[in-house]
C-alpha cells in the first residue's frame, strides 16, 4: 500500500530528543503514530467496510481503524503538553486537565463511532457530537488556559498563543479532511485522503513537537 | 427502542455548569453517559447473546456492553471527587486514589465479563468476585477516606459523610438490579431493567453531581 | 486446563496487604493476574489461532490474549512504584513516569500485535519493535532514574538498585519464553510456556511486590 509506505518513510525523522516532560511526550506522540502507521501499511490497522448506503450496493471502503486507537493515545498526550505551556510558572489546575482530556477523549471515541456507522443520520450526528466536544477542547484552549496564562511572562504567553494557535488551525482541518474523505462523504479518493492525513499528522505531530519543545527550551532559560 | 430513547431525553437535562475540577468531573459524567444512552438507542451498544443455559434452547437477551464502558470512565471519576471531598484541605493522598480506582475498574471489568458469560457457575463466579472489588470500594470510602477525613473542618466532614452516604446507598442498588435483569437472573423484563438502572443513572450522576457540587461550593466559601 | 488451574492456585496466596501507594498498588497487581488468570482458566481469556505458516497447514496454537490485558494495567503500576522509589525523598519528575509508562505501554501493545499476527516477518517485525520500546524501559531505569536517585540517602540507593536489578532481571526473560513460546518460535510446547510465564509472574508481581513493600517499609523508617 503505497500510501502506508510513504506514511513509515515520513515517520523516520520523527525522533525528538531532549530530556524534560515536554520532549519525553513530544518525543513518543510520533512513535506511537509510527507503530499505527505500520499497522495500517501492513492491513492490520484496517478493515473493509460497506459504504455508506447512498454508494450504492456492494460498494465498500476502507476504514482505518488503528487511525482513532492513534489519535485516543496522542491527541490527549499533545493536549497536555500544550495546557503545560499556559501554565508554565504556576500550578498546575487540574481542572483544566481533566476538561480538555475528557472533551477530548469524547471527541475522538464519538468520531470512532461515526467512522463506523453506515445509517447516514446516525453517522452524521455522532459527527455532530463529536464537533460539539471538539468546540470543548477549544473552549479550554481559548477561554479557560487563555485566562490561567495571563498572569504568566510575556515570553510565556507568546508561546502559548503561537501553539494554541497552530493547535488549532491544524487540527480544524482533520474534521474537514474526514468529512470529504471516504469515512465521510466519500467525495475524495481513498488515497488521497490517507495522504492528506499523514501530511497533517506529521505537521501536528512532528512540527509542532519541534515547535513546542523549541519554544519551551526558550521560556525555560 | 423505547426505554433507549427515554434515557436520551432523561439525558437532556443532565448538563451542570461552573468552573472547578468537581464540576468539570460532574459535569462531563452525565455527557459520557448520553453518548453511552444514544448508542444503546440506536443500537450500536448492545449485541443480542444467547440467553443463560436454563432458560431453554434458542432464548436470547439483550446484552447492553455500552453501558459498561460508560462505567468504566464515569465511575472513577465519581470516585474521584467524593476522594477530593474526603480530602478538601490537606494534601491528597495518591494511595487512596490508586485504591479506589483500581478496585472500581476490577469491579467494572469483572462485571462486563459476568454479563458476557452464559456458563452458569463462571458468571456467578465473576459477579462474587465483582462484589468482593466493591467491597474494596467501600473499604477506602468508610475506612480509609473517613481517617483521612477526621482532620477536616466540621462542614467539610459533613459534606464527605452526605456524599459518600448517598453514593453508597446508590451504587448498592446497581448489582441488586443486575442480579435479577436478564444479565442476571433473569426475574424482571429487559425494559424494566433498563428503566430501573436509567433512574439509578440519573440519581447517581446527575442528582449526584448536583448535591456534589453544590456542597463543594458550600464549604469553599 | 491444567496450567490454569495451577496458575489459580498460585495466585491464592498472592495478596501482600498493609497501607500505603506502595502496597495499595503491589497488593492489586496480584488480583489483577489472578482475574487474568481465571479468565483464561476458564478459556474466556484465549483464542484459537493458526498457527505460524511454517507450522504447516491446519495447524493450530492457543493465543492467551488475557495476558496481555493483564499486562497493560500491571506492568505500568510495577514501573511507577519503582520510580517512586527511585525518587523517594524528593519532588517527583513527571518526564521520567511518562517516558517509562509509555514505553511500557508501546511494547506492551506492540507485543499484542507480535502475538496475534501470522505471517511471519510482520510477527518479527512487531518483536523488534516491542524489544526497542523495551529498551526505552531501561533507559529510564538505568539511566533517568538513576541519576535522579544519586541524591538519595544511601538506603534509598540500595533498594532502588537491589529493585531496578531484580526487575530488570525478571523481564528479560520473558521476551526469552515468549520467543521459544507457541505465540513465537513454538520451540517448547503450550504447558512448558504456560507454567513458564506462570512462575515469572509469581516472581516478578508476588515476590517483587514483597521486596519492594519491605524495602519501602525499611526506608520510610
Ligand atoms: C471534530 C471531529 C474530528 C476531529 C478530529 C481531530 C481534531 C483530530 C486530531 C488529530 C490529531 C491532532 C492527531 C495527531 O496528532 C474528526 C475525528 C475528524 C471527525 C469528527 C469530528
Ligand atoms: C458489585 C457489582 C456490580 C456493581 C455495579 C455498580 C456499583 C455500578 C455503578 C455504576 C454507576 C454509579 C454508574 C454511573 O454513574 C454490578 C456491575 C452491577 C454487577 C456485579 C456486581
Ligand atoms: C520485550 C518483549 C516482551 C516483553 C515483555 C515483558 C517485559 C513483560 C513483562 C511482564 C510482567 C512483568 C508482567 C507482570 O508482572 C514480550 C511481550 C514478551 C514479547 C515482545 C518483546
Amino acid at each position: 500500500m503505497l500510501a502506508g509506505g510513504l506514511g513509515i518513510l515520513a515517520t523516520g525523522k520523527r525522533r525528538t530528543a531532549s530530556e524534560e516532560l515536554q520532549t519525553v511526550l513530544h518525543g513518543i506522540v510520533p512513535l506511537i503514530a509510527a507503530c499505527s502507521y505500520f499497522a495500517m501499511a501492513i492491513g492490520q490497522g484496517s478493515v473493509v467496510l460497506p459504504a455508506v448506503a447512498s454508494a450504492g450496493p456492494g460498494a465498500t471502503r476502507i476504514f482505518y481503524f488503528a487511525r482513532y486507537i492513534d489519535w485516543t493515545l496522542t491527541t490527549p498526550l499533545l493536549l497536555v503538553t500544550v495546557c503545560l505551556t499556559a501554565m508554565h510558572g504556576q500550578h498546575k489546575r487540574a481542572g483544566a486537565f481533566a476538561g480538555i482530556v475528557l472533551a477530548d477523549l469524547m471527541m475522538i471515541l464519538t468520531a470512532l463511532f461515526f467512522g463506523a456507522s453506515e445509517v447516514p443520520w446516525i453517522k452524521w450526528t455522532w459527527f455532530l457530537i463529536s464537533c460539539i466536544a471538539f468546540l470543548g477542547v477549544y473552549y479550554v484552549l481559548w477561554v479557560s488556559n487563555l485566562q490561567y496564562n495571563r498572569s504568566e511572562r510575556d515570553d510565556v504567553r507568546a508561546s502559548y498563543r503561537q501553539g494554541s494557535t497552530m493547535l488549532s488551525v491544524l487540527w480544524l482541518l482533520y474534521p474537514v479532511v474526514l468529512l470529504v474523505a471516504p469515512d465521510g462523504l466519500n467525495v475524495i479518493s481513498d488515497p488521497m485522503s490517507v495522504i492528506a492525513i499523514s501530511i497533517l499528522d506529521v505537521l501536528s505531530k512532528v512540527a509542532f513537537g519541534f515547535l513546542m519543545v523549541a519554544s519551551d527550551t526558550r521560556i525555560t532559560e
